[in-house]
């Protein structure tokens, strides 16, 4: 981690791109969109054509706002802080209790006008998409801050916004609205730095990370995520079992639920928006864990297991899940339900572990929701492409809809070095098929610690396969940046086509090398000059086409 | 492109494999595989496990032989130069007429042999694998000469193997065999030179490219595919139309068919073993696909396009296919009929231009059955996530279950920099649902020529995205080599984890960054070194289970 990126606007990743807002309701209620502006076109007959902007959803909070300065040691400004004032003495806590009464929050009406990214019918070629494909997702028209009330009230959807993290964005999760996605950040023992972690956390925003997870077990854990926390305008989750094995002095033996229970509500009094919470890990699951190919590789899971042998007893966290519930209510800390037993390889995928722990996440979602709290739930891991939809099938039914977040999944496990690319593949099929959060994999999956290009290529990668999987269940103007790149390309407007991309550093980068007299001179170019003039198809085809009309 | 890879091995890139064969039922057929060699393993009982090899299908040919010199300006030994003279004066000339005579040619062997990429039963793990979902290929247990045979016979697949190009070791490309992948190489104008070109051959088939293209469409056409011709242990096909119009002055006016059937016969008499023929782009479905957001994207159906409205004439090939067939048959060059209107975004997918043209493309496979000739179909492009499979489900009705080559599918047009990974999402989904062969896409579409290393990432990822594609199909033994990686990975077997990954000098750069000694250490070690030894799931899990047992 070097450079600061995007300290006042999108630095050299986003060229043609400034932050606009949106106002809601209230004054202070202002949503962010990147707004990609378009070049203006010469026609042969001397015509100019205007093409408006293309505006888009945007992850990267203030940081990528040229008027608001940013002291990493101050953190970001409080957007919520009167939001949740006000809402004080209410009775109501969480944004689903609030739901439940039929109230709508401002973070309700703010996630929802974020949702309608193409805005009110600006672009060009709204009109143009493929009718989707959504498996009863039942995506409306346009969400409006009502949808998101009913969505978060049916538990279908969650909106992650601890009562203590005042400077998030808020932003909602579930299968009818735009799949996001998460990064995951944090230091191992021994490697990188705090000021790494936010760095890193606002690098993966940049890019488009929706929420980012704070993995940390090396040292300072709270100091590292106190840091996050204060500089993320994106939901942060965590999984407090690392940290309380920390406190354990790494020895599993050593848990037990008061030393958990104070690490969970001091991560709460910190701020974070959701936990993972391994709490379906089952004394009686346990042996079919064990029998598996790779046993139990999620790291919370084992850790559990572990305890479970040591002390003889069952799960500690299943045990006082009323508990938890409480603590979680009163900070509205989502839950995230972990899948302990995920598969950590394709033989051991949708097998008898893997169901019976999801079937337990079915429960616990239902006693979570009777106590006012938000869920997720986690899924894998390493699934085979034709059993993918099996896995979403089963966690519609057996958690009744709660949104479904899961890891990739990878397709195979011979990836090692690309398993981006194969959790792309699996995540954009698992999101069509109602994934509401993919959580992302870089290249060194399996082999090392991400740098900064592999957490670039990773968010990169994801974006795109959650993007796909828009596409395919049809939300409303998720075509407009393709339709706008396309008639840009028809057009030889390549200023536009770069900038359009999900990465136009690396786009131009790639087609010019850093030539910026080969740039200057394309504008003009009426051809690509990958195929040359004489075999370049766009060219020829324009060329029929004003011929024959 | 600089040092020459895999001379007399795998060079660096596969470390602990070396090629094996296997005998057909003659001596001169010999199938080459990669094996992959395991560790052994010490338990902490001192007793020491085997692990068998895992043998992988290998396209690199005699060029990763040890025992075999090749020099390129020689070129590589005919391997199929018996087979093809015992053949002359039997009255049947292609793959497809012997097919239909009931004969199993040797190719039909040695293509068979290859298929059954996991052996006779020797690996470990062999008889765990998801049952796949095939849409109706027909995938059999064990593939036989005699299956091949039929399969060649009803059309449902397609063997490239030129009689002019014996130096190719015969492989099979239909939906009921394990789904291949095309790389793409050729000069532009003045771009790469023929060394170069041969260079990307070499590096293409070593990292599994099981056919490459030569499009060349700058300087020397003739001798740069003479050059990968003689090299080239894989299929080569072409479009012979990118010659034709340098012929003709660059200007599509000059085409005529004497021309064009000039090229032909020419690249035929070298040895080219398919050909891409763009004879479905008609004068009554240009109106429609002039059009679209994109018009016409493909080179080849541009040229075509443009000489149908200058001439004011249906498309001379379309029009002179009988010819056009006798050609080929004499040759035994497979077609493979181009989609010169496929949709070049989104927004064009799936449309009439698209479909009218398939349909076109059945009648030509029908006369071309007829002519003795093996065909396979070429499809698109830019397709949405969910309306891949009606694009496939098209395709096997219209062309008559001829083998189904596609282009991606790309999922979205916001991808270039990455585009790589779009297609491979989609060419995952589409070779599941059938396509028998994914042409690759590199980082660099849309955007410039790719380099060396663009062609490894392109490769690596659709053979990537194949490999899911047969996990999902069900192709018999697929799973050997991920069961195989993930057993090596619980049981912390570093140099078997990294020696059975796609790209395993990748993978060993992640994982020690050239830091040998890191590397020896972790021989040993029974952790992963990325979570530490603390919060190694795996290692935790082993010894929950260990201890239970």
């Amino acid at each position: 981690m070097s450079a600061t990126p995007g300290v006042g606007d999108y630095g050299p990743y986003f060229p043609g791109s400034r932050k606009i807002y949106r106002e809601g309701a209230r004054r202070d209620l202002r949503v962010p969109f990147r707004r990609i502006e378009l070049g203006h076109m010469r026609g042969q007959d001397g015509t100019i054509r205007r093409h408006p902007p293309v505006e888009v959803y945007d992850t990267s909070g203030p940081h990528c706002d040229p008027a608001v300065e940013v002291d990493p040691r101050e953190g970001l400004p409080e957007l919520r802080a009167d939001w949740i004032r006000e809402r004080e003495a209410g009775g109501a806590v969480t944004q689903r209790e609030w739901a439940l009464r039929g109230v709508i929050t401002p973070e309700m009406e703010f996630a929802a006008i974020r949702e309608n990214e193409a805005g009110e019918g600006a672009a060009e070629g709204r009109e143009v998409q493929h009718p989707g494909e959504d498996f009863g997702a039942g995506i409306p028209a346009r969400v409006s801050a009502e949808f998101v009330r009913r969505e978060i009230a049916a538990g279908r959807a969650v909106l992650p916004a601890s009562r203590r993290h005042p400077e998030s964005e808020p932003m909602v999760i579930g299968r009818a609205f735009r799949t996001k996605i998460n990064a995951n950040l944090g230091n191992s023992a021994g490697r990188s730095s705090l000021e790494e972690e936010v760095e890193k956390m606002r690098w993966s925003t940049l890019w488009g990370a929706d929420t980012v997870m704070d993995l940390s077990t090396g040292e300072a854990i709270p100091d590292t995520r106190e840091a996050i926390l204060r500089n993320s305008p994106v939901p942060v989750g965590t999984v407090p079992i690392y940290e309380a094995l920390r406190r354990a002095g790494d020895d599993p033996a050593g848990l037990d639920w008061p030393l958990f229970r104070d690490v969970l509500r001091e991560q709460a009094e910190q701020g974070v928006d959701y936990m993972t919470l391994h709490a379906g890990v089952r004394r009686d699951t346990l042996p079919s864990a064990l029998r598996r190919r790779t046993g139990i590789v999620s790291r919370g899971g084992s850790i559990l297991a572990r305890w479970i042998q040591l002390r003889g007893k069952e799960n500690f966290i299943y045990e006082h899940f009323d508990e938890v519930c409480a603590l979680m209510r009163e900070y509205d800390v989502a839950f995230s339900l972990g899948d302990g037993l995920r598969p950590g390889c394709l033989a051991d995928a949708n097998d008898e572990a893997q169901f019976a722990e999801l079937r337990t996440l079915g429960e616990l979602t239902r006693t979570a929701w009777n106590r006012g709290c938000q869920v997720m739930i986690e899924g894998p891991g390493h699934v085979p492409l034709h059993r993918i939809a099996e896995n979403m099938e089963r966690e519609l039914e057996d958690c009744f809809e709660a949104p479904f977040y899961t890891l990739g999944p990878l397709v195979t496990d011979i990836g090692a070095g690309y398993d981006h690319v194969n959790s792309a593949i699996g995540g954009s099929v698992m999101a069509w098929h109602g994934a509401a959060m993919l959580c992302y994999v870089t290249p060194k999956e399996h082999l090392g610690l991400p740098d900064r290009d592999d957490v670039r290529e990773g968010v990169v990668v994801h974006r795109m396969a959650a993007h796909a999987a828009d596409l395919a269940r049809g939300i409303p103007g998720a075509q407009v940046r393709d339709n706008a790149i396309s008639a840009a390309r028809y057009d030889f407007r390549w200023r536009d086509v770069i900038n359009l991309c999900l990465d136009p550093e690396r786009a131009r980068r790639f087609r010019y090398g850093g030539d910026s007299a080969a740039e200057e001179e394309e504008v003009d170019v009426r051809y690509c000059s990958m195929c040359g003039e004489q075999f370049c198809s766009m060219r020829m085809s324009r060329r029929v086409a004003e011929e024959d009309s």
